[in-house]
């Protein structure tokens, strides 16, 4: 049983090589809300979050982009004490950190190289949820979910079920039974964190909750109006895994967006998690649709606990599903 | 058999008594266009729209806002020489008149005291249906049709077809089977021209097509959001009388909108118009919402040959349907 | 602090005066799917639960329906007992019943009258979620809250909220700062209860979550398409309270359900209730359509713990808002 | 000038190796209505068509499934005796045939062995647009459009301009500018025939309108709940051509049928036809999604006029898109 109430996944901060190109993307075409910004970073956020949910930061000249972390909001001061506890009887590496809004944050670096924060204190800001007036692009409404790429899913789910009382909502094995992803939650949706197979830890999407499907179609053409229909890279469809309806982004650096709606909930004390086969042809797409080679082979880099890149280890399970393109 | 060949309803022209009150309805709130503007004028459009289908022009102090036109293409030259021997044949008040972009438009008052304008030769502009990234509000899509509350809607009715080829879609009978209000069109859609017993003639409401019923209730979003929700009269619903999804806006000096979408084609030869009894439940809304007061008690009025607001007249029945608030 | 984990509101049983005509409105027109069904009795879920969520029994020949009781999903057998202690402590009359799928119910009446009966045991069954090709009517998705009028709004609320666990998201105030409703949850959305002041305890809706708001009207377009657009108390429309789309539909008997999507997330510690005023336009519906009278003045009776209905106690507060046609 | 006034296209028979698969398809998957049955046909329509307008034949033991005719609806008795006269001047194969309800159809084979027919007369019914308890599925609304794979685009669109009065809307050119794909219409949308270079004649597809954007998502949605995900081959999106949202769908015969929806309106006199590059990435998909190589190189054959399968001519222009997977 975990001693750190974990509540949801709330916030990620990624390093970009163009802060004006980025905001560009996700201010002026996915319709992201400006918080705050300062010389070199940008604090984004949905309409119905109430502070800052995405960070994007200048990365230094030549620096690679990277998420510098991920970060979720905890119940209480001692959920912090609880994981400082943790860290030490893990030794796993640990520093207090400062975020704007966010005066006292913890990071740390979990078993699996993954850099994690964590907070209890927050300045919240009034939503937009309601000024409809000023949605603008597909109207983002909440972060969601993030999705990392890690070299053992099982492995990793563990951990975060054992310490941070992650509850397993779905999960994909191959043929021998070996895990191959896994989508875990604290806040009673579909989830909070997924993990799939591969070389890692990397982030492989970030994901927005959207008000309706009508609002990704809109999301689709505005890029499409812009020009810019390469920053589509998958969808939108409706995932077999989760039944949400989807959409994959890249930002301008290769920073993969999800925007996500319609899953289900998941607070039942005897729900049982949904087992899917790897190759199962409804499993990626309920519609059958083949995923882009891309998807399964490029995701962001993670930052190192001492600074520059986390170097990926690959992953346990060899091979990408075969419903590909 | 009519000698000139009507294409479609295609542009209004209304007074407004603050130009920048009803920029900031039409363009900040619905997303309108802006085509053109000068001094005391804004030409507007849906993303469609190839011309300018909404003029609003400042009133003169002290002057009661008013429709100064309602227009419709024609197919040809042919076609407004024909008009001018139909209006001369009739002794019908007309002149020439220019407007922004269409240098030969003949306006002429139809025998029912409603002025009307037709031009052919039209500078088009490239349209914005496909720079989605440029949409704004609820994307208002193209021109659709004008209703306008007449004192006989059977004679108005029988002149637009006779003289006009107009042909009918729908229609509304009291108890005593006398007409009370008519759908009719040239275009092979619902309509072009409405009719409404009522005291007139008056402009009851001009009506764009929307993209779908999404962008109708994004619309209610954002006036609500706006601190404006008073600007929504009607609806959303569906009509039964053309089965489309509707929403009724007022705009500042109370001239009325009509947001509509899904309709159905009329092309066949042998198409049946549709009846329905004026206090059928389902008529004017499917749902058998009641419709309030004021969408059947006020109207903008509309201007005289000769300058100066045309008086109205009684309407030819008497009273309002019964499904009302 | 609660003994008792509540997870959610979970299921509903209420007697109608003709079973066929019950089965014609909720199982034909709006599409729920029957779970199991005997003599007397038809058990209903959504396509997303795994359980049945409303019981529908035949009244006895002139009995008033009712709703026999509203019930609540445990998270373990503890819990049922602490809820025993609590009623003994409290002198709440309780009893063990047992229900289709759930041996082992334990019954209470509240402090204000109200039957509720908790469960931790149930036989689940696979969901119909992904088996769209099963999918009627809007496509009810799964029980999301149930609204109840009491006479006194702040007593109940705080004793759910001492003895229950529940949190508050919203509430209303009049212009003297008394409680005129509050809506409570246990699952981290809006509301899995709501307290309206009026006379009770009675039961004002039943609400099911939807898809989207295409489902909801194609609602509406279903009961209108059947010529029963009578069955359509109020909406579509959003609330300004919850944020949500809804429509408020009425059973042959009159029970009142709500068809209901798009709230937001209450999981954060820190998440501040958001306060009303009885009387702002943008409350009841943020566009600021008026509320039909029936829908402040009728609601199903309950069923007393004795047998036989509940008599209803007058509101504390008088009057309804004024946004009322 | 055209002597014949074709209305729209109107009606297709395709033969079927299995008419209980194909029921199965298209009345319990897709929703279509059954107007009509006999023992080896099933008489279909969408829920606006006032007649049949899909029929399906079961093919005799060992024919291979084709497309018997497609049909346009013309305005008149003279205009099928147009079209004689042109059959004779061009000495183009023609005979008198009867279908259900329609008693006096001219079906002749053009210039490039496409099999058309003709007919004015036609028996209709009532509608199911507003009986939407009566929908099913995705609610198919209307007949919109064929689209033919022909040998020679330009000359087919040429004749078909010139005898039967048939304006071009979008169109497709190579590098060199040579004709690889043409909309052309007689109804004011976007197109009642499309043609594609490519062997033929085949019909490439056959369309429904549909009544919004979620009514295609919906199909996709029952086809993968029914297992069927391979039946959906490309979709949904929204084309680059006419701006429409569609989905193709293939039929256990392979015979293809897009649903579609969300065009635009051509009645202008001066409408200018809008040129794409036929490798644009804008041009099949406005999101730049790529295409399945079977949606270019699969098509259903043709009935030869004097019976069994018309040849395929290769196509004028070698190779297909680049944007296919």
């Amino acid at each position: 049983m975990s001693a750190a109430d974990v509540i949801r996944i709330a916030q990620a901060v990624f390093t970009v090589s163009d802060l004006q190109a980025s905001r560009d993307f996700y201010v002026n075409l996915l319709g992201m809300n400006v918080l705050h910004e300062d010389a070199g970073a940008l604090y984004l956020r949905g309409v119905e979050d109430r502070e800052w949910t995405l960070k994007l930061e200048q990365a230094s000249s030549g620096e690679e982009p990277r998420v510098r972390h991920l970060g979720y909001r905890v119940r209480d001061e001692q959920s912090l004490d609880a994981l400082v506890q943790l860290a030490e009887e893990q030794q796993l590496p640990y520093r207090w950190e400062e975020e704007l809004d966010r005066p006292r944050m913890l990071r740390l670096q979990d078993p699996f190289g993954i850099p994690v924060a964590f907070y209890h204190q927050v300045k919240t800001h009034p939503w937009l949820l309601q000024d409809y007036h000023l949605h603008r692009g597909g109207g983002l409404q909440r972060v969601d979910h993030c999705n990392v790429r890690v070299p053992d899913v099982k492995a990793t789910m563990d951990w975060y079920a054992e310490h941070l009382g992650f509850r397993l909502s779905e999960y994909t094995v191959d043929e021998q039974d070996q895990w191959w992803a896994a989508w875990i939650q604290r806040r009673g949706g579909v989830h909070d964190f997924a993990l799939t197979n591969g070389p890692g830890p990397c982030l492989h999407h970030w994901a927005y909750w959207m008000p309706d499907i009508g609002s990704i179609i809109r999301t689709c053409d505005i890029l499409a109006g812009a020009r810019q229909p390469e920053r589509i890279e998958r969808g939108p469809g409706r995932h077999g895994v989760s039944n949400a309806f989807f959409l994959y982004v890249r930002d301008p650096d290769g920073h993969r967006i999800e925007l996500y709606t319609s899953d289900y909930i998941t607070v039942d004390p005897d729900f049982e998690p949904i087992r899917w086969l790897r190759d199962d042809p409804r499993r990626q797409t309920l519609w059958g649709a083949k995923t882009p080679r891309s998807w399964f082979e490029e995701a962001s880099p993670m930052e190192a606990f001492a600074g520059g890149v986390q170097p990926a280890v690959k992953g346990r399970l060899e091979g990408i599903p075969v419903h590909v393109i």
